[in-house]
This record gives structure tokens, sequence and C-alpha cells, in this order.
């Protein structure tokens, strides 16, 4: 399974592109920022955001896309560019029929470091360790959309092994029950 | 000029198509609602939304479009999918080479009622009546996004005359120093 987890922004927009089976095993595929200046008029910068993010998902094609879940009362500054570009994001994906999960910051920083409140520098100590990255990824975007998709994958591992646990414990019942 | 009016939103995303010369005369053109409903997932909504708009584009060929200036401090909770609906309405805009320009919502009623602080039922009235209209349209999403193309054709218009002035007094102080 390949995730392109995404960390939405304007100015900077995070991408990490993260493979994982139904273990804790992720490896590393591709990450990257696609930034658009401040200067520029919001529809040239979506549209430029747009573009370039369809260049990632032509190259890598993710089967699921991350995405981090904007807040309206935090940090209101950028709330409105992050929701444009989180809407972009949503375009591109239902247009090629990838589904598109939202994560919160907090569900993300506990999935990699086993706390919610944990700050930047944690996460980003936790995503160059699980990805045995030679150096941590940078911007700090950067390793946010990676922890984004290897949240999404370890949510779906638990969910599979949970499940298959489940059909063992039937299996094991009939068996039984014989 | 032919001014396509959007007031941003996914639940409902008012459109307004006027028309307009170089004095205070508008006519309208089309008037409706996008909705789409709150219990699809987000992704679907701005595909919806965005399918939509495009066949208002191609139907009435606008020349611009006026968007309502979003800020987050107000309404919070629609905070959001607002922004969402105005990224989709830029990002159709711009790959169509038509200029987009906000507006915020004071100097929209401050142009159609002459009060920046004017409620909703006075600014569909003033529409009702700018567009010689037998009745006021509905929802008040229709009427806003007539008042933004009205704004919008307004500005274009005062601004014209203005160079025009300008134009006139230069050619005559020329004349004069003749």
């Amino acid at each position: 399974m390949r995730v392109l987890g995404v960390d939405p922004g304007l100015t900077r927009c995070g991408i990490g592109v993260v493979e994982g089976g139904r273990g804790r095993q992720v490896q590393l595929v591709a990450v990257g920022v696609v930034r658009t200046p401040p200067s520029e008029p919001t529809p040239h910068r979506l549209v430029y955001l747009q573009d370039e993010l369809e260049r990632w998902l032509d190259r890598y094609q993710p089967e699921a896309i991350a995405l981090e879940q904007v807040f309206a009362d935090v940090n209101v500054a950028s709330v409105m560019t992050t929701a444009h570009a989180s809407a972009v994001t949503m375009l591109s994906a239902q247009r090629r029929g990838i589904p598109v999960t939202l994560h919160t910051p907090t569900s993300v920083k506990a999935a990699v470091t086993g706390s919610g409140r944990a700050e930047k520098p944690q996460v980003t100590a936790m995503v160059t360790r699980i990805l045995r990255m030679s150096a941590a990824p940078k911007p700090a975007d950067a390793a946010d959309a990676l922890a984004l998709a290897i949240c999404h994958l370890w949510q779906g591992a638990a969910a599979n092994r949970l499940a298959d646990a489940a059909r063992t414990e039937q299996a094991r019942l009939k068996a039984v029950s014989r």
C-alpha cells in the first residue's frame, strides 16, 4: 500500500510518499515541498500547486491520500490558505478516484511519537528514525507529510490486524462448536 | 461587460450573472444556487461544485468573476467549507484565464445599499430594485452573488469614468498650453 501524505499550505505544501504492508515496517518512497510565492495572486498559486500535485500523483500513483485536517481556530492568519490548499488536494484526489482521509494533527503526532502533544522537532526525529533516513527531512512540512502517511498506514495496518484476529477467532469458535 | 458573482459555500453557493456598461445601468442575466449535501464527503462535494460552476462558466462566458473575500474570524464553523468553495472558484477561473477579484462583504454592502453594515434583507431589497426583478432572489446567497457582480461592475465603471475624466482633463491642459 502506497500512501501520499499532504501537509497543506500555499507557501509551503509538504508532500511525502510512504509504502507499508500489514506490519509496522514502512519505507520512504519520496518526499518534497511545493512552494508558491506569497507575492503571486491566490488563483495563480492554486493552479501552480495543483499542477505540481498532479505531477506527484502521476509519478508515484498512490493508492490513498492522507491529508491533515485543518481547524479554523488554530493559526487564524494562515487558515484560509491552508484550507485552499486542502481543497486543491481533495479535488485532484477525487477526480482520480483516490480516497482521501483526513487526520488531525493530534492523531498524527500520537501515531509517530506516542504523544498527541509532541513538538515539531520530536515528530521530525521520529519520522527520520521510522523511515531509517540518514538525515532529517526538511522543512518541517515535509516531515509532517511523511508523518501523515505513516499514521495512515499504521491505522490501516492496525485495523487489518484486528480484522484478521476477529476472523481467526470466529474460525476457532466454529471449529470448537462443530 | 459580463460579471459572474460567487458567494462561496458548499451547502449553498450563490451564483449571479450581471451585465453592465460604463454607467450605473446593470442587467440581470442569470441567478441560481449550487447546493451540495452536507452528508457527502468533502472531496465529492468539491468536485460536484466545480462541475456545476464549470457549466455556468460554459453557458454564460463571463469576462470577470467577483468572489466574496472570506475572513477567518467570522463564523468559524463554516469558514473552512467557504474557503474550500473559494478555492474551487479560483482554480476554475484561473484555468480559463478569467480574472478573479475578491470583494469584502463590507464593500459589497456599501456598494449596493450605501452602508457597509447593512443587513441581509436590505441587500436583497436593493439588488431586487437595481436589477428591476419582479421578485426578490432567493435564497440570500443568490442575492449576495448578484450584489457581488453589481459591486464589481460599479467599481469598474467608476474607475473608467475617473480614467475618462483624467484623459479629458489632460487633453484640455494640452490644448490650453499650445
